[in-house]
């Protein structure tokens, strides 16, 4: 089997850190979707996803979606059918509202199965990805009529969605958005621009595609404020549902990248035959919110990806090393040459792998569970910290998960030594695949810039320091423990956490006067707030192992051990980088801009 | 023009840190190689590499080397006719002996030129760089008729040598090496085996191929002290020196690659037909010792190919921050959207890669002026003294300069954005040619062995006790200077040399009791001390730059305010690392080893 989706350490974050049990009692919406669900859940999601889609990720590598004739893009052999199935499981659904014929289950538990597709194929995956985005947008600021129209073909995965925001000039910066929409009077605008880097713009797996656009109508301000968002389908749809006539948006050429090559990378014209017929998404000017609504899903959701490609990584190199005869042991516990796990830096490099895979997990479905609690509690005052909360942890999740899955799909070539190399061998395709991670939906200077404006200045500290005194609460629980592991991870959480709020210090004193200073402090910044996040989780986890161990004699001793030596090592040998990171970005601001232009 | 070489950098190393002109003082075979000789051959190297070879990067990557019929190689269109044009300027003669018709010029400015051709083209430039290896083999083993048959030919860039050491089961443990050379009694052996992973095993740029190969005598002991050298060329050599029959060694396939695509990395097969006819070079069952010969000598040669193509990923990183325009610069110094290189993170990505650049660099060229008094100075303590320095750097030259070059090609990926993950921008081939350079001729965790057994714990820890005295008499020197960024470098390194001498301290009293734990800390020692040493180069070269600009008024005062600030940002973003990898090291042993085998 090339993927082992890991069912038990998703349930023990939704017992142990999630509290899943809790939310399902607290919350009416989630009455039924406590433990036991989520293990019928993730049990079968585990099985489509190790069966079906897993097996088609290195042929997506080997046969991508190509255009086949103009405008005309073909999936890679396989992923049509497998569609259907994952649409037909419900798959796309999962987190959708039960009266647009969804599922309505927790986040909580849809990280854990969007984690696991995402492992099973990269590419793959980022269908449904995107349709989520358009679906979240459509159900926060569609009209009814869009909303009817759309929202269970989407849901049930017959037809799938798109975001169009970069133009070729208009990457990062959306100011730049050129796309225009001239009203028609009845309520349709036309729209006309060309559109780049639109993931699965064009594809053969389902019978029509929605379009969000970003697009600018006669007289909008100038900038990000004159922005609104279209829905331009694909096939323009009949009042009875039916599909009617191709609508004029087209393909006109799908990109070679370095990865996840079976997802179709559009560049789409529209309006070259008159216009392209689109419906406006609330209202005009408004469409950059909007977009951040499905920014923001797929946002988390890029996050979730980075977890999965490293977690499918780790699992190759473990199973590489458990195999590759090289070398005695350096400590003479094997007379002869010994698989390759045995050698400690071997060892060294799968737990990295697996503490920072173990920890952006955590962290991850930790965020979900706030999440849910801001999204459906009852009490409003519990529904704003959880969404303060959540928040904060978006650009972290972003950010820190996919970073981090460059290391880990890096070790996982390394651990394969030459034959890593060789594509045939399957470790260098994480390896590429991972690489636009941090990248698309905001770079990690964006998610950065996100952390240090609109997270920590904008309310001066206080959420981020917040989140600080509950992470000393985690240091007093460990520091009364008796094991080594939590005194060393007290020790080690107590000098990240320090570091943290240095560096919030450092920002907000700074983020006026120096702004040079305080946006070059910024990727460190995260960086450092994520593996604090995900050390923090791992942390309570630690403890969370220690009771249960203490509780039930019936419990999984070995998974449980093992985790409290996971979080032993990532306190060790990870944490440690939160104080790079805190020098880089408080004393680092003088050498920083120091270069003339030309001295470059 | 896609990529410059730094000749300016260059020549600053050599005047400034490598002495190269009191080695052309005092060494006389060097008399006529001082700063004018490397000025001269520096700017000559440049005009080939930039205007000849360099544009065939691109080409080689998309036009691989390919097996046309069984056995046959045909290497990227413009490769034959760019080897002809390196061969006939002497280039691949540069470091070998007058003697045989090379130019015996010394290492330092070697180092210079192996830069620039890898840089140029990292595929392209595996041909000389192994066809070194196999020279310094023949000079230091070979027998007067191998030298006087194979040296001329492959100084002159005739013929190319190859590598032969790794078999299917036989990777980085060579004591499984099971090819098999038997004697015929008149001097020469019939070889029979199959190589795997061999660097331009077969190609069609010379008229023929010295292969250098491991293979077992019968009756030879197991394990490493039962391997020798053999002369295996494709082309029998009649005694007049022309080409006799065609040997029986065969390619029986290329490798399918992540990166490097236009070096062919062949499948041999020896002695299908009958067996191939080679001589033993030196001595039965001392292969394992020559073949070190070839082995340091590419070490280091692989390590200058990190920094090579970490310079140009920095170069194509900047060229495009200055032309892509994105977003207004938070500090309001322009009042529209600007290009990216003036936002403080693209700036602090850059300042990344160039201060990395530069310290490896610095490391290598002054690691190659020791190698230089080694070899050629008249006084023996002079001579062991630089040699036991040489062999400490070269771990690190290769370790560090590597997996240096892996930060810096992702960095050059992520400045670009989404036009960095299409292929057809240029980016993504450094990140995937890079990716091999921390695992062939010795991955990292080998170079970290050899770091820690043969380097440190052999002598106690005494060499390296000795840099750091070294270390300190620089710091010394920065504390007594007035500027700011000498305060900051001195400070910063001390912090890192205490970190060394803590890990060395750390190794010398566990190499033998807890051998997990020491060789489990070798790789983030092997990252330490890469760091501190290039760190230590940057900041002799602040002084140097400050001494500069004193003295000399019609100093480059732009490139030498550009070092010192590059060497300032070095310590202040760089350095700190060291003291997460002294933790790492130190005090992460326990976790290392912690989990059980089915614990993974």
């Amino acid at each position: 089997m090339s993927y082992r989706a890991p069912v038990k350490d998703m349930l023990f974050n939704m017992r142990a850190l999630a509290g899943l049990q809790m939310l399902s009692e607290q919350i009416p919406d989630f009455a039924d979707h406590g433990l036991d669900t989520a293990q019928a859940v993730l049990e079968e999601a585990a099985r489509l996803n190790e069966d079906v889609i897993a097996p088609l990720n290195w042929t997506g590598d080997q046969q991508p979606s190509s255009m086949v004739q103009p405008g005309q893009v073909k999936t890679t052999p396989g992923f049509k059918e497998a569609f259907a199935q994952f649409s037909q499981g419900g798959w796309q659904g999962l987190q959708h509202p039960v009266e647009f014929g969804g599922q309505g289950l927790p986040k909580t538990i849809g990280t854990a199965c969007a984690e696991m597709v995402n492992a099973a194929n990269l590419s793959f995956a980022l269908c449904p990805l995107l349709t989520d985005g358009a679906i979240e947008a459509l159900l926060v600021a569609g009209s009814d009529a869009q909303k009817a129209r759309f929202l269970p073909k989407l849901i049930s995965g017959e037809w799938t969605g798109t975001m169009n925001l970069t133009e070729p000039q208009a990457g990062s910066d959306l100011a730049q958005v050129r796309t225009r929409a001239e009203p028609l009077g009845d309520g349709r605008y036309k729209v006309f621009g060309t559109k780049i880097f639109i993931t699965y713009g064009e594809h053969d797996m389902a019978s029509n595609i929605a379009h969000l656009v970003l697009a600018r109508v006669p007289g909008a301000p100038e900038g990000v404020k004159g922005i609104s968002l279209f829905l331009v389908p694909k096939f323009l749809v009949n009042d009875d549902g039916s599909l009617g006539e191709r609508n004029d948006v087209h393909c006109i050429s799908i990109e070679h990248k370095l990865g996840i090559k079976a997802s179709p990378t559009a560049v789409l014209q529209f309006g070259d035959k008159g216009g392209a017929i689109g419906t406006l998404i609330g209202e005009e000017n408004r469409g950059l919110e909007y977009m951040f609504i499905m920014m923001n899903a797929a946002r988390f959701a890029v996050g979730i990806q980075g977890i999965a490609v490293a977690d499918r990584a780790y699992q190759k190199a473990v199973n590489f090393a458990r195999e590759r005869v090289q070398s005695r042991p350096v400590d003479g516990s094997l007379p002869a040459a010994a698989p390759i796990i045995h050698h400690p830096d071997v060892r060294r490099m799968l737990m990295v792998q697996r503490a920072l895979v173990e920890g952006c997990r955590a962290m991850a479905i930790d965020a979900a569970a706030a999440y849910d609690m801001a999204k459906h509690h009852e009490d409003a005052d519990t529904r704003r910290q959880a969404q303060a909360f959540y928040e904060f942890m978006v650009p972290l999740v972003k950010g820190y998960s996919t970073e981090m899955s460059l290391e880990v799909t890096s070790l996982g070539v390394q651990v394969h030594g030459g034959v890593g190399f060789v594509e045939e061998t399957g470790a260098a395709q994480y390896y590429r695949d991972a690489r636009i991670l941090p990248i698309y939906e905001g770079t990690t200077a964006i998610q950065a810039n996100d952390l240090v404006g609109r997270k920590t200045l904008r309310d001066g500290g206080a959420v981020a320091r917040g989140i600080a005194v509950q992470i000393e609460e985690t240091e007093a629980a460990l520091r009364a423990h008796p094991s080594a592991a939590a005194q060393s991870i007290a020790q080690a959480l107590a000098h990240a956490r320090q570091a943290f709020l240095d560096v919030v210090a450092f920002l907000v004193e700074n983020g006026r006067q120096n702004p040079n200073a305080a946006y070059g402090a910024s990727v460190p910044y995260l960086l450092l707030a994520g593996n604090l996040m995900a050390g923090w989780q791992l942390a309570r986890s630690l403890l969370a192992a220690h009771d249960m161990l203490q509780a039930d004699p019936t419990a999984d001793t070995a998974f449980l051990q093992a985790k409290i030596a996971t979080a032993h090592f990532y306190a060790e040998h990870i944490l440690p980088r939160a104080l790079v990171q805190r020098d880089s970005a408080v004393q680092g601001g003088d050498s920083l801009m120091a270069l003339a232009l030309d001295q470059f």
